[in-house]
């Protein structure tokens, strides 16, 4: 009988904790074919430092809180390993995956965190060390995992961005004379998590939306902010953390070295709105709130969470390895998906960007789009609260000899 | 009979649509005393430039929205009314007044906007305009209004500001090193927002906490900071924006006209950590959303808003004039308050601070303020929601001629 050893990697998201607590579950379910459920402390680091816990030995009630803890819960890490899996690291990693006796290991992450799944799992085929399986358990916020219809995480960071721009731009809107409020929304490369602003109402849709996949004239930028505001008295614009423009370079602030302290995107639009069109404006980031935010999760992304912390360790004891579990849309109404296996070498090297029929122009997205995100997004979950508070799950973590 | 006109001002909060939601229906009861019900657009200024609208038209879907709108749906208004009461702005409200044929004037706002209410209710005296009543109801999320236990929206952003930093916490703490990540909160002149952190639970509350009731010493925080960060791997800080402290003036941006640019508190702080101590630092500002969040409402504070929005109408209809609704809690345990009448003048020029016996040091509060905070946070509500987007009031907004 072998153990299961159960990996969290890259950024955290609102239902990370969701995937592990199925993987859980269903790890259970099978003491006749998995012993110990160990979780690697820090993505994997723990797994090169021997720093495991035993997940088997923590409270049931702390378990059941796994569905409303956002971050990562074993600890994450973003460390990338070596090319040449015939160094060190891999090394300590196989040392230990034998010594703990591990025959399922289960990474959890996005697009860096299936190159490392990916890699363990060629290196594990290499040394024909045959009992040991590798699966990924897809998650990223930004939604840009490929061969799968969305990434976990992606819809309750997206149902929290809609329904705090929805009650924001309620009070950006409510001064006479208002402000540009330019609201920065995660996502470097792919622009999913700021378009799904399209799907609020008219009254509270922001009038500007910039994708990195559009492309961004810093001109008409300026032209279409000052029109909107000389019409409405305020204006509200969305724009992802990615979108590239040329940076005004007067007034940035240098630091000891000479080097140029650039802000974040909003904060650097903002001053060039107020430097050439004289207008006032307001700087928001969401920052990590959108990504670990419990009280905004998709119904329909929990549940799809734990499902797949399931189905993971089930492709596991078939003896599936190398692959990640993806999704599939069969039905768009009633909305259905079916859980599949696409190999992480496939996984590994691409990107899922938003496409261009899902945009029309910088004020709007497609039918097309939100159709997509529609599902993604419908439900609540309900939390339990003590004092008024949310509570987390605390772990004792007990760390395995 | 008369008419009633509602004026919302100063910043808004996640309840103050509660207040005119519980005024609208109070004074659809009395329809032998109270003819129309308006509101009065962007605060004070709608009853300068006669912009009154009917809310009386509007439909009752969206005035039951009200509930789980943020932002002050009338619109507001920063505006301060000039001292001498005998100015020409004056006259036009007067006049106004007259011509709508207004005997209850309802202003709800913080200490400025009762400072207003106080100036109408004086020269209504004066002219010794019997038939109208002017009636103030207390919000402000900074919760610094004398003569009350507590204002509302403050138990609401407290709410907010908790679980958003309790599962902050999580994500803050799940590399193995992090950063030192400061979060500011509002308050510029009393720290209670921030303080509500301290009822986290010990896992999760941050590690250093900062009001402007403290003395702020530069080179104690980071001493602090570090001594936190050696320990832990990662350091969470929360701080009211109102706190002050010597800025570090080197790299300081500079604008075109030579006046320093200078950063929230946040920014400023990590600026001078990550200059002196060379740590990584994050800076998170809530922004608005901290006073606008439908998702988390506490319960409690809901239902007073609710409540005090009828009180109001209700004191007005006894003739009362010049006065602002306080509560005065009368219970612990079961929490139990009762409503009651305070003297505008008592209150416009007075502001209610965190006390001494309520801090302990800047890591902890004491068990007064916690027991004082807690029944406040308490309860949740229930939003409706439309393809996963909590819906927000849009109003027609009929203009009365």
């Amino acid at each position: 009988m072998k153990n299961l050893v159960y990996i969290q990697s890259g950024g955290p998201t609102s239902v990370i904790n969701s995937s592990l607590y199925g993987a859980i579950k269903e790890a259970k379910k099978h003491p006749d074919l998995i012993g110990h459920i160990y979780g690697s402390t820090h993505g994997i680091e723990g797994l090169i430092d021997d720093n495991l816990i035993d997940l088997g030995l923590e409270d049931d009630e702390q378990i059941e809180l796994l569905l409303q803890t956002p971050g990562s819960i074993l600890g994450t890490t973003r460390k990338k390993l070596p090319k040449d899996i015939h160094s060190a690291e891999y090394a300590k990693i196989i040392e230990n995956i034998k010594k703990h006796n591990i025959g399922y290991v289960l990474i959890n992450g996005g697009n860096d965190s299936m190159d490392t799944c990916n890699k363990i799992a060629k290196l594990v085929k290499e040394l024909a060390i045959e009992d040991v399986k590798v699966i990924g358990v897809p998650k990223t916020i930004d939604n840009d995992l490929a061969c799968t219809d969305h990434s976990l995480g992606f819809p309750s960071a997206a149902k929290f961005v809609m329904n705090a721009v929805n009650a924001f731009s309620v009070d950006a809107g409510c001064f006479k004379k208002g402000k540009v409020h330019v609201v920065e929304i995660m996502g470097r490369d792919a622009g999913w998590l700021t378009a799904s602003v399209d799907l609020l109402p008219e009254a509270t849709r922001p009038h500007l939306i910039y994708l990195p996949e559009m492309t961004f004239d810093l001109e008409h930028f300026l032209a279409d902010v000052k029109k909107v505001y000389d019409e409405k008295g305020y204006a509200l614009v969305a724009i992802s953390e990615g979108i590239k423009f040329e940076r005004d370079m007067t007034n940035v602030r240098v630091d000891g070295f000479g080097h140029a302290q650039l802000g974040g995107a909003a904060s650097e639009l903002c001053r060039i709105i107020e430097n050439r069109l004289d207008l006032p404006t307001r700087a928001v980031e969401f920052s990590i709130v959108q990504r670990a935010f419990p009280g905004y999760v998709s119904l329909t992304d929990r549940k799809e969470a734990i499902m797949t912390g399931k189905k993971a360790v089930q492709a596991a004891l078939k003896g599936k390895t190398g692959k990640m579990i993806v999704f599939k849309r069969v039905s768009q109404n009633p909305y259905k998906i079916k859980y599949q296996l696409a190999p992480l070498s496939k996984v590994a090297n691409a990107v899922s960007h938003v496409t261009q029929e899902m945009m029309v122009d910088n004020t709007r997205m497609s039918d097309k789009f939100r159709e997509y995100l529609r599902p993604l997004v419908d439900g609540e979950v309900k939390l339990t609260y003590k004092n008024g508070i949310a509570p987390v799950t605390v772990l004792k973590r007990i760390k395995v000899k």
